[in-house]
């Protein structure tokens, strides 16, 4: 397209902008005028994209990282002809598509937006997926806000993608100088933003964000940059076309105070269809699984941590599928995810210490067809949380495990332990909770994560722990296991992971003691095995959940759950940790947070004893 | 002290890093090694600290970011006299304060460590106390890790420092090239760190890390920059003096294969004592409060959004106490805290949208004695989860302010929305939940923040609801209000915030049938008001719960662990957001979830015609 219909294109984004947020009443035209030049510009001579075909396998992806501009992608995607002017008018209305941030309800949205600084983090993890995995010539396109540049996140993902000399990935960043409060940190200092990405190995190009020539020879020397990522770092203006707000403070988020005279100001309405062109030809080709050797499994009573047993099964579960990759967070042989490393290097990726990255690379390689597992300690998945939470917004289906649950990982101090996941990930839209006590059931956990809707969670334990299931045994998400029983139990225990062979020891203790104990492994956290549950109650009347892991959120809230639907509770007793641990071997943490086999048998011998339970 | 002596220390500091975790079994000798010369160098020659008295105001501020080096800062603490031969020897045992990574039970450590990317950002906190607040010439030393450049929160710090020219602030970076696993990303490519930094407004000086009188001259150096924080890139080399590990793979985080052969390597014991330079005197001098005008309140049946009351509720308790600091995460003019801003401009500090800092700023800022409220949208607070949880770990008292909470803000849709904010505060050690649902009750509750001792998350409403308490109505911590009852309640509806309003309208629309509802304003979530829900329980039978909030980890896990001590529980039903909100108005929204009076009214009434309730 030439430069005199790329600027009226420009104007048009605007127009059906002000258009949009007037019929909406709310939302962020002045964000979205800066960039519209910039969008104009990539749609129509740049992009490659077959709006019909979403999942082409060749499309670029577009990535609105300030996605609260989400009006100019709906203009953008107007002119492109995939939604009609009807449809715009929809914004913000309840059961539109057309969102106030943007998510793949959309096909062509592969994931939402909208919490800042997010967009480049996925970006790097589909330009990996481009250039390692499906060895396709797509580019990816982000377009970010001046703002989030000061988002940590952004950094991690600058210094992935220098590092790995992604140069099909193109950043825009949208220098409008103005944030939602005032004036950004930077202002239009382009060259704050260009010599930072400089210094982590990008290609940086500053232009006027309103001269569609200087964008498109920018984004033409994007394309033509080889081994480095670029960056085109444009002075906009906000509210670009509108005297009324342009550069001016107070307008972040509003509809424009009279949108008749805005529109007429910006030339009136027009359509300017634009013709992306079409993506190149070319298939991902999946390796076809080679050699196969079993899944490891383990013998009943052999001392085996659940860290060790995930690596090998997912080592195993990559040889049986090729679409299986793993990401690390510089702790793989702590988390074993190395063994993965080892059997399949071209599937593996280094995230280094940098746990946004390292999920928001699964988010990226899932949109691209990929089934992710992410790993680094329990405690450290917390860095990720919005990252997680974005990526339920999404749909999209991460698996994540956290190692070092707990006080059981003994000296290394609080810091280092996971005490809060399960309250995270169960806090999730959608998300599966798992959390196995031996090796042969975090094989098969291991393994039916690959087939979940959407974030999965695995936690694994530091420690070796007898394995107490065969290997043919098997365990549905949203299954239990009941490991003792008996016709006279007076109390269920409920445990999960280093917990049930706590109270495996304290069931055995007080059978002698003549005190019966049902034990219930509730290895799936979410969804929760109601009906075993509820039995364990009528048939015991009390439940004593012990886990660990702080009180709140966990294993005893998710009991609870259990009974949530009016019916009868039990009586509920929650063994948790409620003091801050220090140092001490893994047996003395478990005694000092009250969560080992003494404790529990000394609470049961209590209610026994004050009658509580029969 | 002279070049020689320096070398000695170092080696002293080697020999009892070998020696403790020996004694241990654990820890991290080879990354204590490392940097065994920077350390010794700066407290001999450099550091202004009484040790006698952790809490002289002109001490200098050590953070040792890479917390895994434990044993290196309690060998300098012997070198200094504060902790002796014996005490050192106790590492990582139970009970010892020589934790495997420092906590503040050590009464030099400030904040605990061992999350790495930690340091530096809350060091910057320090710095700007001490610039801004402090106005003391104590300077703030940071010593990281070159495996932690690789966290996001290190580049917010980055920025945030050279944007404020904190030239009070030094960063050590021991680029050992090894971590954890293996190579780090950038190996021994100091200029890679240095250039990074410099991007950022850094003054950076690349050295040896071993050579003792470089290092001298880089801190003095330091010392002497004016305008721009410093960076000591430091070439070290992991377990440096001892052959059998020294800068090889595999010995991360182990103790040394043969202990005595290592110390006698390093030329054996030797004491050599350190005496620490005398901290400069200077006392904090908070300023008087000037004028004092009454804390704003507002007439039962207004309308007021309580993120309004907030910003005036923090503005006021500014004006009543100068020891109070506001800190906006660029979002200031929604969470209101803006009207902080406005009323105390020298005590309000800008982090832009760098959630990780905006919280390691309050970190800091309470480790210099200040009581700082942060504040950004309920949702991005999920951002900064890892660096509050360390702030559990460190029993730092911060406050912390989430706006735009739940389905109710309306349109901008999920990614915008707090929906998981109450799990993720609920499950941190010692902290505080309050969940405000009018103007009057927000602002006893913002003033009952400042005393709290850990800590404690205030959750408020973007849009108007109805003030429903007077001026003069208390809200302890704890505690609960019951707004409406009578004899013949049928059922017990638990509801905070914007749910309070839609549970009065519930109550109110059943009474005009006959059917008697309790109400209970559970403002407290976290302590729960215990006595006053079994009560509830005892007259209703059932409770039901509704929320703006994940079914999981918040209102009704709430309730359910008040009835956690064995006693029966009461029936309950959670009212929660189960779906995936879309852009939709708020009263849409609260329809759309099941959450309006309306739904609530739906549900009571089926549980009456059910019989399931009296």
């Amino acid at each position: 397209m030439r430069n005199e219909q790329l600027a009226e294109l420009g104007q048009q984004l605007r127009v059906d902008t002000v258009r949009a947020t007037d019929a909406a009443g709310s939302g962020h035209p002045t964000s979205s005028m800066s960039a519209a030049d910039l969008m104009a510009v990539l749609a129509a001579n740049h992009l490659r994209y077959d709006f019909g075909e979403p999942h082409h396998p060749g499309n670029d992806r577009l990535i609105l990282s300030k996605g609260h501009a989400s009006p100019l992608l709906y203009a953008l995607y107007r002119a492109v002809g995939a939604v009609d002017d009807e449809e715009l008018l929809t914004l913000r209305r309840s059961g539109s598509r057309l969102e106030g941030h943007p998510t793949p309800r959309l096909p062509w949205v592969d994931v939402a937006t909208g919490s800042l600084g997010q967009g480049l983090p996925v970006g790097v993890g589909m330009a990996l997926a481009g250039q390692r995995l499906d060895r396709l010539p797509y580019r990816v396109w982000v377009l970010a806000g001046d703002s989030e540049m000061a988002e940590g996140s952004i950094w991690e993902a600058a210094e992935h993608a220098g590092y790995e000399r992604l140069d099909n990935l193109t950043l825009i960043v949208d220098v409008n100088r103005l944030g939602q409060r005032g004036p950004t940190r930077h202002e239009w200092d382009l060259d704050a933003y260009a010599s930072r990405l400089r210094a982590f190995g990008w290609h940086t190009i500053e232009i006027d964000g309103h001269d569609v020539a200087a964008i498109d020879a920018a984004l033409t020397e994007a394309t033509a940059t080889e081994g480095r990522p670029t960056a085109i770092v444009a002075r906009t203006h906000k509210g670009r076309g509108v005297a009324a707000v342009e550069d001016k403070e107070g307008w972040h988020g509003k509809p424009l105070p009279d949108a008749g005279r805005a529109i007429e100001e910006l030339g009136g309405p027009r359509f300017v269809s634009v013709d992306v062109a079409a993506p190149s030809d070319g298939r991902v080709r999946h390796e076809p699984p080679g050699d196969q050797p079993p899944a490891p499994t383990y013998a009943i009573g052999d001392e085996v941590a659940t860290r060790d047993a995930f690596g090998a099964a997912l080592a195993a579960l990559g040889s049986r599928r090729t679409d299986v990759v793993a990401i690390d967070g510089e702790v793989g042989d702590s988390t074993r995810a190395a063994a993965f490393g080892e059997a399949h290097p071209e599937r593996y990726f280094e995230c280094y210490i940098a746990e946004q990255q390292l999920v928001a690379t699964a988010v990226g390689m899932r949109a691209r067809g990929y089934v992710p597992y992410a790993t680094t300690f329990a405690a450290f998945l917390t860095r990720a949380h919005d990252v997680i939470r974005m990526a339920a917004v999404s749909g999209t289906a991460i698996q994540l495990v956290g190692s070092h649950a707990g006080v059981a990982i003994g000296q290394d101090g609080p810091s280092q332990m996971g005490l809060e996941d399960l309250a995270m990930f169960r806090s999730l839209y959608g998300s599966t909770v798992l959390y196995p006590c031996d090796a042969n059931q975090t094989a098969r956990l291991v393994t039916a994560m690959a087939e979940l809707p959407g974030i999965g969670y695995l936690r694994t334990s530091r420690g070796a722990t007898p394995v107490v299931y065969g290997p043919d045994d098997e365990f549905p998400v949203g299954g239990s296991k009941v490991l003792r029983s008996g016709d006279a139990d007076r109390v269920t225990v409920v445990a999960a992971g280093v917990t049930v062979h706590e109270a495996l020891r304290a069931a055995d203790l007080l059978a002698t003691e003549g005190i019966g104990v049902r034990v219930i492994d509730l290895y799936s956290v979410k969804p929760v095995d109601v009906a075993t549950l509820q039995e364990a109650a009528e048939a015991t009347g009390c439940l004593m959940t012990v886990e660990d892991h702080r009180p709140e959120g966990g294993l005893g809230d998710a009991v609870a759950c259990a009974f949530a639907d009016g019916r009868p509770l039990p009586r509920l007793i929650r063994l948790a940790v409620r003091n801050m641990p220090a140092s001490a071997t893994p047996e003395e943490q478990l005694l000092l947070s009250g969560i080992d086999a003494e404790s529990i048998a000394a609470g049961v011998r209590l209610l026994v004893e004050q009658a509580v339970v029969r």
